[in-house]
């Protein structure tokens, strides 16, 4: 049986060959082709604890582009409501043969603990402020199309470091294949002992951070999460830690910038760095589709 | 790049190719035949930031008879939530690579603000109270199936006609086909100058609208909007403006009902009308997916 | 046009038809086989007017293994918010042309009223608290699956009987393949004259009930409910009505425990019963698929 649950344990090559189909993907799409209908006939099930248009179509689009069905679940609506939990819920629905089973959760590890418990592949679309494999997989995907390569590269991670499961699956996967990550944010938004759990440099000022990357990747800040980072307004978080042209120039001529979305526009990243040609950012919505695509054809082995 | 933005500035020969279209699709479906799979292996997504289960549906079925999938997206529930305007969010939608974009949308013009800024097919599936082309389209359909043409016919539309888009489709897309267009309502419900933009004729009374007309088209009144017609109550709106059979006595002999739906029985329309010989509300229903399945087909050039 | 809308008035051969059929689709979906695509280009409409993300799901897998398209409705959202009748909405879905028309009610009767106007098949998925026969249908494949056969063996039905479209729908089938069936629980749970309506055995107290029995399927208690029973608590209903290891010591040794789902673990099932070798729980779930796919074939003739 195999799961995609995190970047954590995976292998250089395993990550390259992901990286390398979705490749395959995304240049058939850019053609215009039909995908190969490998799951024709089979189901594919979102269970989607938490609301995510972006990730869930996402999902929902290379489901399709392989020619297999959707069956999106909110179980917020409904079974939950009447209180079952999350290992019977995803057992009933593995009961119902689905092909792979797509999670996303609010609590970190929730795809781990069904992984061990299921016999349906597993695929973890965001697990609390944990992983968000297909996210670093799409980024690292992104980079290598525009540059060309990732090896020996700087990039710039910045902003809610402690909450973003995405920083955390980008400072696993970036740094296999060669490239050094900075992650920088508020001090009371970078958890402690980051320099040692993973190969990153630790910033507590965007500038330092930004200074001389050849990428900077801005992180969605959550109003709620202010009060935790002892800054009362988006305003000031913006002020302190946003992107805008001014600091973008410390980084290396013709730096790109990345931004999971959604954007909050003039808060982590100005208006005009989201759409301006240094963006990637849509680049990488197109890029998601295709490593999903990838990553399902990896764990139902088609 | 092909659009469905509204009726405004299609010519007799634009809409009337749809409907020798649509008609076939129709045809078709009575026979009980599958649609042609010219959409197979392609994704139409749907994005209502209005419910809407009727028309959502019948664009649904529009796309499943041409052998595509759909995505259905509502975005209140994620993504709008989290403050992301129109265009980002159908920016993103579009880096997925749908084949067309349907928008319903509760600001007038927002489809026509998306299709000068993408390069995707936008169809308008209802903008605020400015157009509903689709629904004209399927009136059109409609009566001149039953009928046998428009040419030359009195079509009455009554109701709330400040805030129908479907009135304003109807009064420029039946003019086209040589229809004479009354639009009738309460004096406080009827706008300015709707004589002089668009060819139709205004009453304030119901009864003279529907005098020796062939068709009776009738809005459906919401509540929240009777303060603005200095209307206290659905009953009072249904005295002076509901139709019932003596009113409908007024039309020629034979004349038949219409209805955008969902119907307020027995406020706006009479319920023995709804489900009388001379009612049409079901054939436009039906009527729906064959016009919406020739948009598709038109706006997505297969 | 035949519809399925409830165990009554079916014969044993019609059901064990429906049985035989649906043993086949779960024979080829545990090879690992594709359905046949005998509804492709088809669309069966799910219409929810309650949350089930089980039930649904399963008619949506159904669909989907017979290669057809599903279009989910939860009128909740729309329409019916905006006054819309069953009927009305009904009927417009038909008029879209579905191949049928699967339909879950908070209304006893609900699916025989739409089947007397409609002319599309109609599928009961649960009306009020009188029938879900695919519910029993399921039940009854899993038994004879599990034992090799139904004549003669002794079920008990225990919990909520009164409000349970479960315990209807089963005590209606079961004795129909020669199962002797048992009803039990609060007695202000317990109709009056179910023993004449039916061909059961009525118990007031679990343990007779179970007593010998060769399968136990014990059904959810809701919490809105107790009141109803004169039950204070879930604890109060756990310690006299629940299934626990010393009451099913009473059954024939290898008694075998069902539930439809979803479980109040620890109120009306323990859990370690849910999870053990007697659980027919998920096989219960599977063969819903199987039996869902057998009815979509039946009334939609395929």
């Amino acid at each position: 049986m195999r799961h995609l649950l995190g970047i954590e344990g995976m292998t250089a090559a395993e990550a390259g060959a992901l990286l390398t189909r979705a490749g395959e993907h995304l240049d058939a799409a850019q053609r215009g082709e039909l995908g190969p209908a490998k799951l024709a006939g089979r189901t594919v099930m979102n269970l989607f604890f938490e609301a995510s248009t972006r990730t869930r179509t996402s999902f929902e689009m290379a489901t399709q582009r392989l020619g297999g069905n959707v069956i999106n679940l909110s179980p917020s609506l409904s079974s939950v409501a009447k209180g079952e939990s999350l290992l019977d819920t995803a057992r009933n629905l593995e009961a119902m043969r689905p092909v792979a089973l797509v999670l996303r959760h609010a609590t970190s590890g929730a795809p781990h603990f069904l992984a061990g418990r299921l016999h349906t592949p597993i695929i973890n679309a965001g697990d609390g402020s944990h992983e968000h494999p297909t996210q670093a997989l799409l980024d690292a995907l992104t980079i290598q199309r525009r540059i060309g390569y990732i090896q020996g590269l700087t990039i710039a991670i910045c902003g809610d470091i402690a909450h973003s499961r995405v920083a955390r699956s980008n400072a696993l996967l970036l740094p296999l294949f060669g490239a050094r990550v900075r992650l920088a944010g508020p001090p009371t938004l970078l958890p402690r002992g980051l320099a040692e759990a993973y190969s990153v440099e630790v910033h507590d000022r965007i500038e330092s951070a930004i200074e001389g990357a050849d990428v900077v990747m801005m992180l969605r800040i959550q109003h709620e999460r202010l009060a935790s980072a002892m800054l009362p307004s988006l305003g000031e978080y913006s002020r302190s830690y946003g992107l805008n042209r001014a600091r973008l120039a410390l980084a290396r001529p013709g730096a790109l910038v990345m931004h999971p979305g959604p954007i909050n526009r003039g808060v982590e990243l100005e208006s005009s760095l989201a759409d301006g040609p240094e963006s990637l950012v849509l680049e990488q919505v197109e890029a998601g589709v295709a490593v999903r695509a990838a990553v399902l054809e990896y764990v139902c082995g088609v």
